[in-house]
């Protein structure tokens, strides 16, 4: 596992992310609106505030943030079909967005929110791997976004998001632990996870798989390792983009 | 019906389009890839080559040209459910997909595109008004650019494309008959029509609808004068940006 | 273009309309109740009045006239599968039936219907061609003959339909500009139109389409003359059988 | 349970049939097409040959009979919701059609009916009780002329029909045992059964259901008696109007 | 139609019930769980106590039972398709479900249920012939602890129970009439009825189907006899069971 | 984080998981079937042999291991619908049955399968916390024992099982790590994850989730640690159930 020998196709270091653009009010309606790039994966976040909550904090006083997930259909290399045309959205998606949901919730105070929801949805215009965390990182932005304006129209006085949150994924290729895996090292991988952390450092969500490969606790390590590396540069480019 | 006093809110003359905006190769895996933007209005037009032809076309050795339609839930003012959540395509979106294919198989010829298909994927961006319109004239560009691909890859020897497509909206506004209606134009509007012409000023579709305030024969004429204008300049601006 | 030489398979001249028959009270139950024939192709016709309006219409004291469309499975030469048992309308059925309702409703004032529903099933039993012209031609009968019901019983004081309203489609033939298209000329059409007019002569809908051959600004102005033939028997024929 | 005192809002005597009324050949294209009245519940019976069998007969060179049953939505007094817009049949429509089939099948050889299906789709115009009964009397035939067509044509020799085969409802109302039940006695009705027997007084299918009243054996002997009387006057109908 | 030279594969006689075996509290949470297992049959029964009526009986004081039924797909020889992954239940299903709803209503006074329903699940563990029969009879045993638990909680003071009721199989297998058919001998049957009564001997449900062979009136009367034999000796087991 | 004043309202350690009880053979027909007791949770794992492979594998020689979640409608202390009725599975069935599937694959070489689908259908017959967890480690069971019988018939010579697999959750309640959270702990917890690991100590699948409070990696590591520990205990009596 030392890196001497090792090499990576896009000639990224083993702990290198890919070049990272982010733009905000990329379309003009949404109360948040941001196009993350992370390489050539695209993901399209937009943060719609919706004066109602689901049935279930009804009367409570307290908000919610959720999310949607999904892809053109030609994101990827060949075409794959339309869910809509298809009349259900895939178990791959349900879990991205429930996975997206939960990591914004985890870093907003929900009572503060007030009795509102943000619906935030994230469509990939491109994908070369890393799709999910992509949407996370950009979709705390145009959730910051959202939430700035309610607080700019007097809506909100408080604000209450709490601490960022961004994701990234790590996996072992070839036997080497690498940082944000494209679509070429996803599909070679054994073993990857994808990691949502705070900018405290709390872990919010862990998902590591290995259908191919199995691994070892000193390797979880490892992995661990890289992606707080990689999500302490993500956290930073999210407050850099804000402030532009 | 005197223009004198006439005013839109845009400040358009009642014959002018709205700023047209094309952008090529947007996206890296697909054909075809245009982005096309005409005013507010973006739509992402996809064209992919599928090596497959629909069952009703297997062994005759004809190829087709379909298309699908949607639009991302925050493409408008205000939040619409997302398709592929509700589990199915809503009525008007089959209508304007159906649209769509059928505009760009009136210009190609499918003996000589041979047993393929070209898929063209429609997503709206951003909405205001005409995206049915911008649809079929940017799939249009896409179209010709994968074809331009076989050709270049010596799988065509022939191009099948006949012809330009195009198509805008022309209706009556407060008695005025406008060329090219934006979203507040559309809302406010008696009587609306798409048309779709070839480069040859020759009709392909015709839709025009007065649930609000039915319309004369006189008025018809202006409009379909109005279109024609329209499509000609629609159609010099697609020559252009397959040139640039 | 000339006629001299042409003749219909039918034996019917190039703008003779099929012989139409309208059989009123159809059906016990509805409270418009009509069996249009219109050549081969047969369709029952039911208004029924719904003491409800669609949501978006809550509370604003208008009403709603809306419209279903169904096939039955053999009205045509070969079987089709039952919409219901594949579990979805197709995108043609969806259009159709959206495109009768817009008719419909251009000629009746919502405010005086008040705060109810006519919602008309069209049920074809038979086809040969222009299904949806008929439904919208024998759908205006049944939705008056509705309303009739209501001025009788003194629900309503005033009558809300401010004029007729009717549908006949127009085509090119090889070459010839035909009215009414039965099955085989349809099938064999190079473009064909459907024309929704009012008894004043004003439009309502023109859906004209040219797959197969496109056409010229001079065979429109020809389709157009012949349409508003058509539709003045048809309203003549309508009123005729409402006062037998 | 003696009869005296007995009186049906019909005026029919408590063993009595509604009035019968075939009509054959009602539709153009089907192969056997049959508008069964029986009272004022009017049922259409198509017939169709198709040329193919369904998987589980595949390679066996038996054919198949089957049916699907559906209500045009104004066929009962309020309209009801219609299932092709709902997206699916109900358990009801389901339980009728399965019915259907297999009751013709029962007088049927699909040996010799070859590697072919009859569809025989059964949609009731009007209802006024009894709906799927007046379906198998009225399949029965188009079933009978379907396969008259093609032995006419040479495609059969032999008749795979062994037996006519239809079917009565029959129920205690107010303590009486009565025949052919029409909407306001079967909705008053303590039991219910609908009983489909052959020409040579066969059972083949008996379904009682007693919700509201459960019912003795005595009772149920009684029904039974009934149901026999009425299916032998229908299927003495059914060989006249084959004859006519 | 002697019992002579007759044998059953199973070696019971042609009037003899498999061994039944009934387990109630099966599960922790339900208010009513019923393991019935009749023969290599085993369906789970769970009552369940919702404070809600369906919305036909809103404010009208009655309460409702009702039920559903599946299969898991392993509990028969070979695998079938779960019906939660198909996105829709058969009509088999359907129809089960609907009959098991039907033949407990027809022992509840729902006046005395009160506004509440009674909600049985039957789940098939493993199936070898006679699961709706053996749904029945087990759901029964369920809803009266159910039942039970309401009256001892003080929450109703009467019991609304009218009757026992039980269902069992009869057929005729190669010409010989049996009780309680396993599942080769239902799937080598020629005709087979399900039948439903109470514990005073009254018909609830009657199911007979002859697809394969018609039967004679002499033939049903035996099959009767036979059922009724067979539900006698399950209401004493349901009583015994609850005895314990 | 000291454990001197802590308790669970089981009265189980910290580190201890609950009883387990392991019945094999559990119906009669599938090929591996296995009632597992974690506690209150209940499932059943029925493994089906099928000599088929999905449509990616065709023509491969490599086979496929895959399965399905679902629950007993009344598993739950609150009745839940049931998925078939709702006509789709939820997203979370969905995430645990693609989880489920993942873990096994994990362990099993599928060239040495051959051409060949195990389907493991996971039923929850009584759900109290940890159904997923339970699943995998009574997934195995079935899966090896469906396997061991491929291999007595002679249709395996080498077995395809490369080690066990088994689940466990871990958790933060109130402030204390926790091992296998039953449904109270789980509801009220801060965090939790589900670890799958193999008899050699290596991680399948890791998912940790903390949306009510996020964790730092120290406490990370004490859940690994717990995960360890329990799943050891569990992988032993994984196989000696099977020497029984």
């Amino acid at each position: 596992m030392s890196n001497s020998s090792f090499s990576r196709v896009s000639g990224r270091a083993f702990d290198g992310l890919r070049p990272v653009y982010i733009q905000r009010s990329y379309t003009a309606y949404a109360e948040g609106s941001v196009l993350i790039q992370i390489g050539n994966t695209h993901v399209l976040c937009n943060a719609s505030v919706l004066e109602k909550v689901p049935p279930f904090l009804k009367d409570t006083g307290k908000g919610w943030v959720t999310a949607e997930y999904g892809m053109l259909p030609r994101a990827t290399h060949s075409r794959m079909d339309r869910e809509a045309a298809k009349g259900k959205q895939s178990g791959r998606t349900q879990e991205i967005q429930r996975l997206i949901g939960r990591s914004l919730r985890a870093v907003v105070d929900l009572e503060k929110l007030g009795a509102r929801t943000i619906h935030i949805d994230c469509d990939v215009i491109q994908a070369d791997g890393g799709t999910r965390c992509a949407s996370i990182t950009g979709a705390w932005i145009a959730l910051a976004d959202a939430i700035q304006q309610l607080i700019a129209k007097g809506i909100l006085t408080e604000n209450p998001i709490k601490d960022n949150v961004a994701a990234i994924s790590v996996g072992i290729v070839n036997g080497q632990t690498v940082l944000d895996l494209d679509y070429v090292e996803d599909s070679a991988c054994d073993a990857d996870m994808n990691i949502v952390m705070t900018g405290a450092e709390q872990f919010v969500e862990i998902q590591g798989t290995a259908e191919g490969q199995t691994f070892a606790r000193q390797e979880l390590d490892q992995l661990l390792q890289l992606a707080q590396k990689g999500i302490s540069e993500l956290i930073q480019l999210q407050n850099q983009s804000r402030t532009e």
